[in-house]
């Protein structure tokens, strides 16, 4: 009997601690899970680029992190007849794509998928410390030495901060996504963190809780990747993670989108 | 007898349509305002460093956009005995500085006062298009054009952008300060804009409806200003609006504090 989409979906909420989780955001977005997989992408958003790859590559099953019609929970009322939403819909249904989001469950993981695959993809795994969730603790270095180190291994031509370049840096805390600007100032304050990585901010919270940190001279600063690049590797570790746990011939492809903005 | 800190607020709720608001965030964050007025300071937030400057212009009443404390009600509960925040709170206690919240009643304003101070810098008051609130139309010109025109006249190093820079822009949308991603897509939706120009935006929404509305063939485009640089030219303007309705002897100081983040 040939694997389905609904399988391959079962084992992965099973090989999570604490899953079945109620009321989650991983659910089935469109296409029918009762198809055999034809192929597998994992990707950060399934983009109208990505789901053209996966057609390409004959894949069938996308598992997306994060929502696929612009909403959190991919409610489409408000979208309307809106011709980017149309045709993008038309295009799932016509070649027959399944979007499945593994966000939820993903971060549920211990430790955490998504922290993971950002560690490994910058060589630091080493640094984690399980126990308080988001923090590693690196080699002490500047914030320069630091942020060199990040546009280099995530390919990365700029990254914004708020601080000082010439400040130390050794206590990081990693808050990748949009986890708010309440969630991220807590990262100051309980973990006493000298730098706080970030996917999205909200500017006029942590980053001017930053700015006034250092206007007070304190060792503090704060490091915006953007979302998308502070979280697809930890889909390209997902595509890794399910090799072992998936049949041989299915084929699993990691797809990277990359942030959205270019800064000009 | 001298003007108080309360007739200022008085007088500036009182040239506001629809004035006064039912439960507004403009209200005195701190300080007394029966106190004699000594001078005005108009700024987007009032960052440590735009405190210090108060003391020097020897000014008692900042007029600030956006939160002292990092919580749109700067509600300070949460904060606890977070140095940066105890230390903030004893400068303006120490040095008798008044702070009142100029967000809604400026928004209030026809046409809404930030908007009005943007289109002043950017020198296009006469594109915008009152009916529609957040539109202008402008000459038509490339996204590259148009961004060069904006990191001229707002004097900016770098502008965020989702899109193609040979793209032709004509419907601007004015999303200044931080509207949310659903708000900002409905803006492309119901106006109709070539680009959307924002303060601060939410990637997983609006940027990703942009790239995929690229990837489609659509001409939209996203340009992100960042919080700061989108909304203070509104104090800027501020500043000149009370000019007349205040005593020639309060002197009024804008302070400009720009963008906390700098891309290296």
């Amino acid at each position: 009997m040939s694997t389905t989409i609904q399988d391959i979906i079962d084992s992965m909420i099973e090989a999570v601690p604490g899953a079945p989780r109620v009321d989650s955001v991983d659910t089935v977005k469109c296409g029918d899970p009762a198809q055999p997989v034809t192929g597998i992408v994992t990707t950060f958003t399934a983009t109208m680029d990505v789901l053209r790859q996966a057609v390409q590559l004959g894949a069938n099953l996308i598992i997306t992190h994060e929502p696929t019609f612009y909403d959190h929970r991919d409610h489409t009322d408000w979208l309307g007849d809106d011709p980017v939403y149309q045709r993008k819909r038309d295009f799932l249904e016509q070649n027959q794509l399944a979007i499945w989001r593994y966000h939820d469950y993903w971060h549920m993981q211990r430790p955490d998928g998504i922290i993971t695959g950002l560690l490994r993809q910058l060589g630091w795994e080493q640094y984690y410390q399980p126990d308080q969730r988001v923090l590693a603790i690196i080699p002490e270095m500047t914030l320069e030495t630091l942020v060199a180190h990040l546009k280099e291994k995530l390919a990365m031509p700029t990254v914004r901060i708020v601080g000082n370049p010439q400040q130390s840096c050794q206590r990081l805390g990693l808050m990748v996504g949009a986890a708010g600007g309440t969630r991220q100032i807590e990262v100051f304050q309980k973990l006493d963190v000298d730098v706080l990585l970030c996917g999205e901010t909200i500017e006029w919270q942590t980053c001017e809780y930053v700015r006034d940190a250092n206007a007070l001279g304190y060792n503090k600063a704060l490091v915006i990747l953007g979302h998308a690049k502070s979280e697809e590797d930890g889909m390209r570790y997902l595509a890794d993670w399910l090799r072992s746990r998936v049949p041989a011939t299915i084929p699993i492809t990691y797809i990277a989108v990359g942030n959205p903005t270019l800064a000009i």
